[in-house]
């Protein structure tokens, strides 16, 4: 099928998981509609379709609307911005941006076909972000790997239960919202051989600015993120290999991590309706404030620095492994169980669903194809039961 | 690939949308684990893989397990039910099982290939279902038709807010969970060719017992259901058929009928996200009592008597229509949004997946393959666009 990709608008709310519940509600900013928004090209289609009612009810719970940009801008933070050069938050924006380039480089070399196409975005109040999408490469049948960068308010309950207040799920406890700052790069890469694995990894800085009527109060910051592997088959060497770089950037740090992060990992991308996980896991944390900030911040970027070494020599081994249809059947139907993940359980993807953000990114983690059959059981002992069994019973892979 | 359908237990709790609100729970009946359970065949394949925990997990927040029978029982009340050959719950029960039988026998003439597959199952403390499925025939991709019949306990709020008390809402009014009764029938038949559409239809009845604390008071029971199209491509002459055999059901009860659930149908399969519809509607309704009992039961047996002319003549029409890899491709996006209503928005089926039914039967109106492309925008004036117009306007089709 030709693809008719657009230059539309975009961005990414994946990494807004960062707030402590993805049930609480943002409070709605000021928007514009889409009707008297700049939007460009084939976009305009979609407008004239949307004009006669959906987009209100969208966008009355939507966050600020995205404009579409047509360069790269250097940085997305507020020109206001506090100590913008050497803050934490610039910091984390530069890493996330170049973890970008490098992956983006490193994914468009090892494809050896397709290219990346870049959509670029600003907010009017501030952020934006930069969505990169591969589709129906050599190797990868969807990639996308996203940064952006969010100013937005969040309930004072959310504030306070970050700081860790005994009265943090008190409502009688009045406070007036509490703008926050977050920034992340979130990426899913789909190959298409089925002994090619997809990979997830998303990292996350979040700040919350002194609430209005305390303009005294610390501010609050924590991170979050992870790196984790979804093979539609178990093949030690590589599940073994991912694990060791994911251990070996723990360890660097503290050498708690690697355990209490693979197993977080094994707990949050569960299928609860199907007694399994997703995948094979990796690493996985979030509202993480409790060492040193610096030292976070190192963390977060060795994590995204060690995408590649995780990843590509795995890619490089099975790309072109031979396969029969039976073994992309049950390819598509690990997919499946991963669009049951994204939509029913991901606090990123539900987050922004409810919240209205740009859905196309949101959704970029979705695969090219996926299939459900009823009632599918793996013959026991056969390749596809081992890979049922490792998403049901989580092992220790080092 | 080889489709190993094994003769596992089945269940669906997909008409349990007719409780008042999908986030209610209901009180957790007594269950039965996995491990002491009498499962046979593939099925225990599943069992060993699940033995190690997960299990726990869900059976905790389970409705009461489901069991699997070699044969059909005549009837899957409770044998000390009050009046049981004549009530209404004995006459949607027969209602529901002859739909079921003359569908699936329409359906397989239809195909003039596959055959479907059944499992039937009944529930220690009453109720029990008889589930088919068909995959991979000449015509359909993949067709469930379900029938069921559910006792459980719902919580007392519920109860009263079917009675339309003023204080339905208020958690302060004490009162005993109520039992209640819940029959449907509920069915998804996906076909192969790209211009044949999907069909949706489901028709159930509830009624509740008298609460413990209050044993005078009267009962409560309400029907629901529907019958809606989604195809691919909108070809008029099809569409105005479909909707034309809704109305004329419809006109044969009550006039108000049709514009008012057409309308309602239209509201409820809404992918709110995307601000469009899944297909081009039909009729829907919900926890409807405000007419005659009787004449409720004569408009559900009627409503499902007319499926097989609704649906048939357009797939007679449709089913062997040329086409290309691009019109594959659209059905294929068009499956991924029914992906999407399903998982995200449908009650029963996000009700069903709390609720710990039985995931397969749950899943069974998933189609067989779908495909999310990024950003993917139509053409303008393409018979594509028209199609994705009609589903963010809905139209009057007669």
């Amino acid at each position: 099928m030709a693809t008719s990709i657009s230059s539309s608008s975009s961005s990414s709310s994946s990494f807004l998981s960062t707030l402590p519940s993805p049930s609480q509600t943002l409070k709605p900013q000021p928007f514009l509609s889409l009707r008297t928004l700049p939007r460009r090209g084939p976009s305009d289609r979609r407008r004239r379709l949307l004009s006669a009612g959906p987009v209100a009810v969208r966008a009355a719970v939507a966050i600020e609307k995205e404009t579409p940009e047509e360069e790269r801008p250097e940085t997305f933070l507020r020109a206001a911005d506090p100590a913008a050069a050497t803050s934490v938050r610039a910091r984390f924006e530069r890493m996330i941006r170049e973890a970008q380039d490098e992956v983006c480089a490193a994914l468009e070399a090892a494809d050896g076909g397709a290219a990346f196409k870049e959509d670029v975005w600003s907010r009017p109040g501030g952020g934006g972000g930069i969505s990169r999408v591969l589709q129906d490469g050599a190797v990868w049948e969807k990639a996308g790997v996203n940064v952006s960068v969010v100013y937005g308010m969040m309930p004072p309950e959310a504030y306070r239960a970050a700081k860790g207040e005994p009265g943090a799920a008190d409502p009688s406890a009045k406070a007036g919202p509490v703008p926050f700052f977050a920034a992340g790069i979130s990426s899913v890469l789909h190959p298409k051989n089925p002994f090619a694995p997809t990979l997830h990894f998303n990292y996350r800085y979040f700040e919350t600015d002194a609430p209005a009527d305390a303009p005294g109060a610390p501010r609050q910051w924590w991170f979050g993120g992870g790196t984790d592997l979804t093979p539609a088959y178990v093949i030690e060497e590589d599940v073994k290999h991912f694990h060791s770089v994911q251990k070996q950037t723990c360890d660097k740090f503290d050498p708690s991590f690697y355990p209490r992060f693979k197993k977080w990992c094994d707990d949050y991308f569960y299928i609860k309706h199907r007694g399994e996980r997703r995948g094979l896991g990796g690493i996985f944390f979030d509202d993480v404030n409790d060492y040193d900030q610096e030292m976070l911040l190192g963390f977060a970027t060795e994590c995204a620095k060690s995408v590649i070494p995780a990843y590509l020599p795995i890619i490089q081994r099975r790309k072109d492994t031979p396969f029969t249809e039976q073994h992309k059947a049950w390819q598509q139907l690990r997919r499946g169980r991963y669009v049951e993940f994204n939509l029913v359980y991901d606090r990123g993807t539900t987050f922004g669903l409810k919240t209205g953000g740009r859905i196309e990114s949101i959704l970029v983690s979705l695969p090219l194809t996926a299939r459900w059959e009823y009632d599918h059981q793996p013959e026991v002992g056969s390749e596809e039961w081992k890979l049922l069994d490792a998403c049901i019973n989580p092992k220790e892979w080092i």
